[in-house]
């Protein structure tokens, strides 16, 4: 199926909602003029339709293939990984010091998003080997960065990150792999890992040199649950002084699962230490591992956030065409019998606009998003606390929004869009993950409902709201659900919610919160560009997708006692 | 997975909201007595839990096989369905002329959603039959219906319906299989039939003696469209005269579809007289298709709505056996630092609150339609009527549900439910195809919103509505979206809206009435047992599922307008 990057829109969300040209007045982002912005969006754009996009479908039906240890990608994947290194693609954001362009994040979200819309699963590689960069940038030791970044940042080796393990999914208090000091030998100083890490991905393939594992791990003696949780570097390839790669360590991929999608992402069980001569470095303080996790998080969440954003933009393009070239029937009241495309037909235009308007709204959140980390890596404390409000939001609505339009997107194919040639179940099954991973979209709304809605007691999320309210005196579908969303987070922050309570109501409220911001930046991005496509898109997501969420409301405040009026046995 | 039949919700549904003892008050359905009703509902429990659950997984993995024309299904499915055949389930509303008990719809309707819930792919087959049953029932010969009907009834012959072509989707009118009749030899009288259908369910395999496939074509000079189309048997082997199975017909199954789900199914390309020698008999009036196709159809959109109660059922169990057995991270706020069964956490709660309102909400408006249709079936015309009205709703809304509950079952397990192993992305995967055959869930909307509101002006819906709200005065939720949905058909009906306008609102509106409907059912119900488990079930649906509902009433009132602001091209 042809891909076109959404480099159009992207620009637009960049401009109006990122507020990049005002990033690009700091002397720290002064290159990020227009002309980059688009040569960027451009350039990426080429990349991913020429080179990912067409290894989309045999990642899929091919997939990643374990053998003996080794994971093999499809023919190609190779040839574009080197091309996304080549063209410095993974250093747009890195740090200058270590051969990064220290570009904003905004623009380093446009690149991922681009390459994930072409090819989701593809796009974790670089993604996940953001996690590693920005964990030794906060917590590694000079020599650690030296060693590290540069190559990562290159994407010459790429990152994991390994938290889960069999008995422990979303508690990571619960892991057990262990770290054993070494006292003696060549190793005096390092750990000895030892355990078995699942989930993990892109935890062995065949495209970069060298993996950079980022390993939860726990030292003896150290304090039970989180408190007691290090984190470790554990290198594929041991590094030599020069640099060079040395020996291999004994950390092995004992296997990849068979899941419903993202089949070109292996996704590895890991064995540290079979042989018992694992060794790893430790990253950060001691016990200080879930803070060092903490700081990986952030991004990524907000990157499969984008994921949800990613997959919609596929399934609404292939959706398009098809609902463009498929003929059938007259259009119904027409006196002519001739048949139509089917997006004349007025059920079928609805599902396209609602595809495209759940998109761009959560593009919209997702550049809204960007900007404000970028404001905050810039010292703009008020941003960075509005950025963490937003990503549980962008992370648990976007995904939604990925399934909801995937699923859409096979609806429009009728009959066709359920037999797995025509591509469409594929964004089906590759959406699905998205909700789950990196939290699951049950743990962000707690995240906002807890954490988040208590920085400052609630005023972070509630100006948040009253800047929707203030810019939205026309829209009044928008600001009515933020009103309604800001009634809802006064009550879940007064002592008349338990904490039960505020659980209870978390997603629902979660979504609430995310379409009335999402309709707000689409509103401004409309107002700002005149554009009449984004007007109309625009106008359908504020009058037919926000009274809908306005609907959670009575969801949001049911209150546990409603939850739990039954026995889990008699549930 | 374990798999129990939902029984005791089934056998509620079944006396209030499909009256069934009131249907027992009439002659024609005396045998259906409390006894018989739970023997039948614990009869087909045992035969879908001991054979047809067991069979579910491996239906998926390995799926229907073609191979030269042949279709083999998984080993155990051949016993599995001649356990069906003898112990006479397919039989259960047969006609009583015909080796049929002649009991009400209600049961058929109870039979198949326990099997479906079992194994939707499988249950597949005895639906279809249903379908060439009604319709030679209806429009067959005295000799056709001896012919055919004992054997389709008993199920040792199944039956198929044969409506698509690749160029002719939703539009029947369309089809270009040609029936030419034959004037001399051994088959005068007949029609040779010749062309290519595709998604044939179960248009080949080896479960049965004999397949009836009966197939729409054209005549010679036949009028343009759906006025020309005429409706033919076409057995897989020739009947002689003594009834036995005769020589193979002209009837080929040339591939089946590698599909997202329902793998236990074959969906067959079938081709009708590559060798010119298919010979096919005609059903009803010349040009009468179309009508007769209608009769096989409010059954199966029944039956398809069902599959999505089948499929959540399913979900819904096996997600609660996880939940309750999966320990992870202690309850947030407890003094207890101990990891509880995931269920115990808020957001995992009302998630399995959500599905189980959910399934049995769309359980018991598919009782509600098929007491309806039993009535009809008794001359209550008024009855017969309200079941044409409920459905789309239930056919559109019940899959719509299938889809939700089956993801949200794979979000319960979290990366479990991603992995293939666990099962649980079995039922995302089969969920899907629901919304899409039988008629678009977009199809259905349009035939609530055109031919069904059209009923008396809109009056037998209107009264559906009206009886909801004189029944709802408690349940000031279900009350007010009924209210809403009533005000939305008063628009729809009125000049004030236009064809497009309906259909442009038709989906949002079919899911508001379906709502109501649901509400008012298992409010009914809830009374009726005092059932503490069904009234907090009830409740969690009317506080919070019902609001939802009502937020889609700015989308049901949007109108045309708002939809077609952009021209295709720039959609």
């Amino acid at each position: 199926m042809t891909f076109i990057a959404p480099s159009a829109d992207q620009l637009i969300a960049m401009r109006v909602s990122a507020g990049i040209e005002d990033l690009a007045a700091h002397d720290r982002f002064s290159a990020a003029t227009p002309d980059l912005v688009a040569a960027i969006a451009e350039g990426i754009g080429a990349l991913a339709e020429g080179e990912w996009a067409p290894l989309n479908r045999v990642g899929d039906t091919q997939g990643a293939r374990w053998a003996d240890g080794t994971v093999t990608l499809p023919a190609g994947y190779a040839e574009a990984y080197r091309a996304f290194v080549e063209q410095g693609w993974g250093s747009i954001n890195g740090p200058v010091d270590f051969g990064g362009q220290g570009l904003p994040f905004t623009l380093a979200t446009c690149v991922l998003e681009t390459l994930g819309a072409a090819n989701m699963a593809f796009t974790l590689l670089p993604i996940l080997t953001v996690g590693a960069i920005e964990s030794l940038l906060h917590h590694g030791t000079p020599e650690q960065q030296a060693t590290y970044l540069p190559k990562l940042v290159s994407g010459k080796w790429s990152g994991t990150m390994n938290l889960t393990e069999p008995q422990a999914g979303s508690d990571v208090g619960a892991l057990r792999t262990t770290a054993t000091p070494i006292t003696q030998g060549p190793h005096a100083g390092k750990y000895r890992i030892s355990g078995t890490k699942i989930y993990i991905t892109f935890g062995e393939h065949d495209l970069a040199e060298n993996i950079v594992h980022l390993v939860l791990a726990r030292t003896p003696g150290a304090p039970a649950g989180s408190r007691g949780i290090s984190l470790f570097i554990v290198p594929k390839f041991h590094i030599n002084a020069d640099g060079s790669l040395g020996a291999r360590n004994d950390v092995h991929c004992a296997g990849i699962e068979h899941k419903l999608g993202i089949n070109a992402s292996p996704t590895c069980v890991m064995t540290y230490g079979d042989n018992n001569e694992c060794i790893g470095e430790m990253v950060g303080a001691e016990n200080g591992g879930l803070r060092a996790m903490f700081t990986m998080m952030n991004s990524a969440r907000i990157n499969v956030g984008s994921q949800g954003v990613q997959i919609a933009e596929r399934a609404l393009q292939q959706a398009r065409i098809y609902a463009n070239t498929r003929i059938q029937s007259p259009r119904a009241g027409s006196p002519s019998k001739e048949p139509v495309a089917i997006i004349e037909h007025p059920d079928v235009r609805r599902t396209l606009l609602r595809m495209r308007a759940l998109t761009e709204g959560a593009r919209a959140l997702l550049y809204y998003t960007a900007g404000q980390v970028d404001r905050g890596a810039l010292g703009d404390e008020a941003a960075q606390l509005r950025a963490e409000v937003l990503v549980p939001m962008l992370k648990a609505w976007g995904t939604d929004v990925g399934c909801e339009v995937a699923s859409l997107g096979i609806q429009v194919h009728g009959g066709m869009g359920f037999v797995e040639e025509t591509g469409a179940a594929q964004h089906y099954r590759d959406a699905r993950i998205a909700p789950i991973y990196e939290g699951t979209n049950g743990i962000q709304a707690a995240d906002l409902v807890t954490r988040k809605l208590g920085y400052e007691n609630g005023a972070v999320l509630q100006r948040l709201l009253a800047d929707v309210i203030a810019e939205m005196e026309d829209v009044p579908e928008v600001a009515s659900l933020a009103r309604d969303a800001a009634a809802v987070a006064a009550w879940m922050a007064s002592t008349d919610a338990s904490l039960d309570d505020r659980l209870a109501g978390s997603v629902p409220f979660t979504t609430m919160c995310a379409v009335a911001v999402a309709g707000w930046q689409l509103a401004r991005q409309a107002r700002t560009t005149g554009d009449a496509a984004k007007t109309a898109v625009t106008m359908f997501f504020n009058r037919t997708i926000a009274p809908e969420a306005r609907g959670l409301g009575a969801a949001a405040m049911a209150g546990a006692g409603l939850v739990y009026q039954l026995e889990a046995a008699a549930l």
